[in-house]
């Protein structure tokens, strides 16, 4: 047990890459990045992967880098280098796994298939169990496929609820941060810096949104993006909320949600010391967010915050979950199969998930964050 | 009335530009795009402002060009050059007005003054008239400031209405296309591509725009857009409607209005022969749309267009009036009074309107389109 528990005396985390749906562009990206990434200078990194399923896209996708993957123990203390792809199998810490794994190795690319979701799953539980026993301290996911989850019996909307249910919380105590770094954003390169998304509601319709809406909510939106923007940038953020209505409700005449719903809100998370601003109209807002003028911004509905971020740069911006008791950042885009094997997949944001997992788990994230988490957005564990 | 009844048989339009509220850039932006435009090798420009508040600007900001305001009458058959800069006055077309101007010929830079709004209503009602008159086929405006109009004692929202009510029409007899040519979208410049964007609700709060959305008002946005996009480009359009619901109701589970308002104004649409898809997630719509999948999108609330509009490059942005029966195009952008004689203000979008003007009136716009709008969208003359 004196691996399992050495977390706060190894400087060098342990950051474990999930591949999700192998069928999909994943196991490439991750493959790209492992090559790619700087963060072998100062993390261990393991794929949580099939070495088989592998050395299979390896040596039959093209543009992937020349490397070996290499199973080892899961509780191997060995440095990461660009040259060797170290592997954690699931199969060798869930035997239960095994059977159906070995028998699903041939599996197409880019298609819905219950093996893909199975082997995505599988990778997710594996990475879970071992940040819980104190193996690693981040867990870095690749895109799965919600139907492929679903055909291989695991009834969750998506990747973040799977890891609520596998650290054994509700599926409503986590939530999301989306994250383009500056670069991503189309600003200038800077260690750190980019621009968070916390939204105030998600997944309901618009019309549920707008009558859900409440001051509580957009508080508790804004603490959860100032907490994890302080670790991740190192220093005080700068945060916008954003208005509801055109033209931030032009003084009351298109809507009364800026005054009686979003200004209080945002009074409140002045009060808790933190810089925000608001309520701002969201049609400039996200363009003085995209020149570098906040850190972050509470969208208060899905697309809302969507539309901007898609098209500032989706396909390198970063997911990085609230709520779990240990750090997960996940690439934003999906499994691509309309591009899976033409070597056209771009690593940037699975690289960008690789680099912002490093820097929270050097924040003490999430301990270091959870007094003004558990302060009034529910369970964190 | 020779020349006040040439239109049809002279080739050649003739194109007025007002500067909006003089205080602001308007006038910078105008005597640069004067100097930058291609459009007097196949139109007659002519800028409706005062030629001594025109001199003014043109010795006192930096970075204008070294041209001389040089008044005309209306009536001239002149061609334009970049070189000499032609104006028709207000005040000689409507002598009551010249005192008041005469006297504010003063009038302090970005600042809010009943002086600029109620030049930059001369102007407009003034360029009207000329058109009116047959003198002109088009109009291409600067930015006003709203505040400014209010002072002047022009009880209107915005432009838009101030246009309608000097061409005899109810304020909601007008609306507008936001148009970005495709160099400003981030795509490869072409001749006439770009996205447009018409929306099925606009200034009202979020809530009554989610209440009051119906097929019947989606579908006219579409006519609306597909009418104006055909003129503008020459050919057939290809149009997408936006869903209302995050990723587009994920097949009702976060509403029914895609299936309930949506899909029904999109097949009436096809069924009159528009190439019109949709309902489309709002997110990755905007990012296809932006890489040249679509060249109009009907937007069902206002920030769900102008969010992705501004980030694609609202300086950049041409706003097109539907429903008058003249050709009016204006630049998106305000009067942007932090940057007013600093040099900074950029012509882009007064040129692109001007292009974007120039195009209409030679594609006989509005009256081609008059049949296709008067089908179901109200009063177009």
């Amino acid at each position: 047990m004196t691996d399992e528990n050495q977390r706060g005396h190894d400087p060098v985390p342990t950051i474990l890459l999930t591949c999700g749906d192998p069928t999909g562009i994943g196991p490439e990206i991750v493959c790209r990045a492992w090559r790619e990434t700087t963060a072998h200078e100062c993390g261990r990194l393991r794929v949580v992967a099939d070495a088989a399923m592998l050395a299979r896209v390896l040596a039959t996708r093209p543009g992937l880098p020349a490397i070996v993957p290499q199973p080892i123990p899961a509780a191997s203390r060995e440095r990461s280098t660009p040259d060797r792809l170290l592997v954690i199998e699931p199969a060798a810490e869930a035997p239960r796994l095994q059977v159906g794994l070995q028998s699903e190795l041939q599996m197409e690319s880019a298609t819905v298939t219950a093996a893909g979701g199975r082997a995505a799953a599988a990778a997710v539980e594996t990475a879970c169990g071992l940040v819980r026993r104190g193996l690693a301290q981040a867990i870095v996911t690749g895109p799965l496929h919600k139907e492929a989850l679903h055909a291989a019996g695991y009834d969750v909307p998506g990747h973040t609820e799977l890891l609520a249910r596998a650290c054994g919380l509700a599926d409503d105590a986590v939530s999301m941060m989306l994250w383009l770094p500056a670069e991503a954003a189309g600003r200038a390169a800077g260690s750190g810096t980019g621009l968070g998304v916390v939204h105030a509601t998600l997944h309901e319709s618009l019309r549920t949104a707008v009558a859900r809406l409440s001051t509580t909510g957009i508080a508790d939106a804004g603490r959860r993006l100032a907490s994890l923007l302080s670790a991740l940038l190192g220093r005080r953020p700068r945060i916008a909320v954003a208005a509801l209505n055109p033209h931030g409700g032009e003084g009351g005449l298109f809507g009364d949600e800026e005054s009686r719903l979003v200004a209080p809100a945002v009074r409140q998370l002045q009060a808790a010391g933190i810089e925000a601003q608001g309520p701002l109209p969201a049609d400039t807002l996200f363009l003085r967010a995209s020149r570098g003028e906040f850190d972050g911004v509470v969208a208060l509905y899905h697309d809302q915050g969507h539309i901007p971020i898609k098209l500032l740069g989706m396909h390198r911006a970063v997911n990085i979950t609230l709520g779990l008791p240990l750090v997960r950042t996940s690439v934003a885009h999906g499994t691509a199969f309309d591009i899976v094997g033409t070597g056209a997949a771009d690593p940037t944001s699975m690289i960008a998930a690789i680099d912002a997992a490093v820097r929270l788990v050097a924040a003490g994230w999430p301990a270091a964050a959870t007094g003004m988490l558990t302060a009034s957005s529910g369970p964190v564990s």
